[in-house]
Parts: C-alpha cells; structure tokens; sequence
C-alpha cells in the first residue's frame, strides 16, 4: 500500500461513514429534503474563503514549480465556477442572502476552518497536502457512487463537480504530491490531521440533520 | 498624497531612473539588442516562480474574501498567458531551452528572489502587497510610455502585457489594498522594502547590458 492508501486505512471508520453517509445516499438519488440539503450548502460555502486560503498555501509551499503551476490553475477553477454553484443553489433551494453570507457557524465548520488555517500557517506542504488530500478524495469517493445523475440541478452539478475527469486528475495529483512528499516524514505526523480531517468530514454530513426529525 | 504617491517618492531616484532607463527607451522603439532583451527575458523569467508564490501569499494573508479572489484570479492570469509569452519569445530570440531552463542568476534576479521569499515567508499582508505594488506600478509607468507600439510580438507584447485595460485594474487594486493595510502601519516599515524593491528593479535594467559594450 503507498502512503495515501495507509493514511487512508487509518481513517476508515471516519472515511466509510462518510463516504456511504445518509446524506450521500440521498443526494445520489436525489431524495434530500431541501431544509437539509440548504444547511449543508450553506455551511460548505463557509469554508470556501479558507479553502481559497488552503490551496493558496499549496501555490507557496510547493517544492516543485510545476506542482506549484498545478496548484495555482486548481485555485482558478475554485474561485470561479465553484462560487457560481453556491449562488445558484442558494437561490434554488430559497436560502436568503442574509443568511448565506452571516450564518451562525456550526462546530465542524469551524473544526474544518480551523485545521485549513493550522495548515495554511505551518507554510508545511505536507501538512497542506493532507488536509487538501482529505477533502477531495472523500468527496470522489462518495461522488463515484453515482449512478443514475438526479435532475435537479443543485444535487446533479454537485455530484459532477466531484467526478467529472478533471476533479479526477487533480486528486490524482494530490494523491501523488503527498506520497512523494510525505515519504520523508514520520507517518504519525501525517496520520494525526489525516484522520483529524476525516473525523471532521463525517461531523459535517451529521450536522446537516442536527435538529431534524430522522 | 496617499500612501502609494509617498511610497512611490521616497523611491523617487530609483524609481524614475527605471521608468525611463536606457533599456526602455529601446523596447518601447523596438530598437533594443536581441542580447540585452534576450539576456533580460531569461533572468525575469527566473523570478516567475518565486512570482507565482508572492501572488499566492497574498491570496494567503489578505484580510478580505472579495480581494482574496481577486488576487486568485490574477494568479491565474499569470500561470497560464505569462508563461506563454516566454516560451514563445525565447523561441523568437534564439535562446536554446537549456539556457533559459538553468541560466547563471545574476546578482538583482537574486536580491530579487530573496525579497520576494521574505515577503512570502512572513504571511504580512502589507509586505507582501508593497512588493506587489513596486513589481507592477513600476511596470505598468513605463509601458504607459508607449506611443506607437513596436512591430516585432517579444516587444510588442511585453508592453501590451504591462499597460493593458486589465492589468491597468489590477495594479489600481493592489495600490488600494496597500493604502487601506498600509495606513495602520509605520510608514519607515513600508518604506524601507519599497526602496529597496524599487533599487533592484533598477539594478535589473541595468543587468541586461552587463559586459556589452554601451
């Protein structure tokens, strides 16, 4: 197993419970109910400035500048279509703007910006790496599982996003980042916010149901 | 006057004899020795990277989401476009690919790189956002010198890159987030890297005509 795949292993129970979330299910088939689907959106959308931040980190802390070039187009894409879907999602799904730009922020919200931020000050390529590599690749994984695209637009254009072969690529390309990158440090390191972040990423799917009848 | 009108006069010696160097007059004519130009070219080149990451570093420091994209998208610009211009300018000049790929670094590409590193190292906004300011207002003066535009596209273009519509924009930008930062700071903090940013830019032009006869 390379380094990626055994971070992976070490996640797992966070990882799969994520993955084959109930939130997921429902997306794919386009079953989610709109109060929860528009809670999730909107706290996602919270994080987007420090994921800006995140993949930035990533242009300045690259060893290669080819990677860094790889980064820095990634960058582009995120701060343009990705914004479009949110603002076209949000009027769908009858999220007013007040609420979308000031909403109270949940706790794994602010778990995930704040391990962006750690990240993002370290200046650590590796540590960027981990936390960019989680992020991505569980989003592929539970995007994979689509079948069948649902038809609304806000479920389908979310689900693509995090398929399509571009998104594909640049997860292969993390991947292979931190397993170059990664060989030189002691596994605990890595392990430690790899599975920090994945912990986190299953709280976030949980939080959508927070105060809803099951 | 504003903060950027000071910081640009405490410059003054090193600024307009850069603004209108010898080596400008040249280009802007297109009368300029393809050595020089070539010579020019392939040290600024060398800085790309290290250009790259200042830009992402201000992505990283900057305090406020909107000026936040807005240096993500210039970032873009400057990994796809700029990097265009080189190759094919390199090819127009004859300069092989192994010698742009690992020239010598001259002594003001150097000082150049170190500045830039120490800006990006110290994740501060307005440091960052001076160096910024120096690279890009200083190019854009010159290259709004331009009269009638040279015939040969390595020339003609270099201008056009530094005195169009949008990098017009993006440099106004940069000077208003170094007014509005800047302000809360001490102006010797300011000065001193805008002096000496401004002296390498200066240095640089001259390094084009190293070791040629005047």
């Amino acid at each position: 197993m390379d380094l990626c795949q055994r971070l992976r292993q070490a996640a797992n129970p966070y990882w799969d419970a994520s993955v084959n979330h109930r939130f997921v299910d429902e997306l794919l088939s386009g079953h989610i109910d709109d109060e929860v689907f528009a809670r999730y959106l909107v706290q996602d959308f919270c994080f987007c400035d420090s994921f800006v931040r995140l993949i930035a980190a990533a242009v300045c802390a690259a060893d290669d500048p080819e990677a860094r070039l790889t980064h820095a187009r990634q960058l582009s894409v995120l701060a343009g279509g990705e914004y479009r879907y949110f603002i076209d999602s949000f009027q769908a799904l009858g999220v007013d703007e007040a609420h979308w730009r000031n909403p109270p922020i949940a706790e794994p919200t602010q778990a995930f910006v704040d391990l962006m931020d750690r990240a993002c000050a370290s200046q650590d390529y590796a540590l960027i790496l981990v936390v960019l590599v989680v992020a991505e690749w569980l989003y592929l994984e539970w995007a994979q599982r689509s079948q069948d695209l649902p038809e609304r637009a806000e479920h389908r254009d979310w689900i693509v996003i995090h398929n399509e072969p571009a998104f594909v690529q640049w997860v292969d390309f993390l991947k292979s980042e931190l397993n170059r990158v990664g060989e030189t440090q002691s596994f605990e390191s890595l392990r430690a916010p790899f599975v920090e972040a994945s912990r986190i990423e299953k709280r976030f799917f949980d939080m959508a149901y927070d105060g809803l009848d099951a």
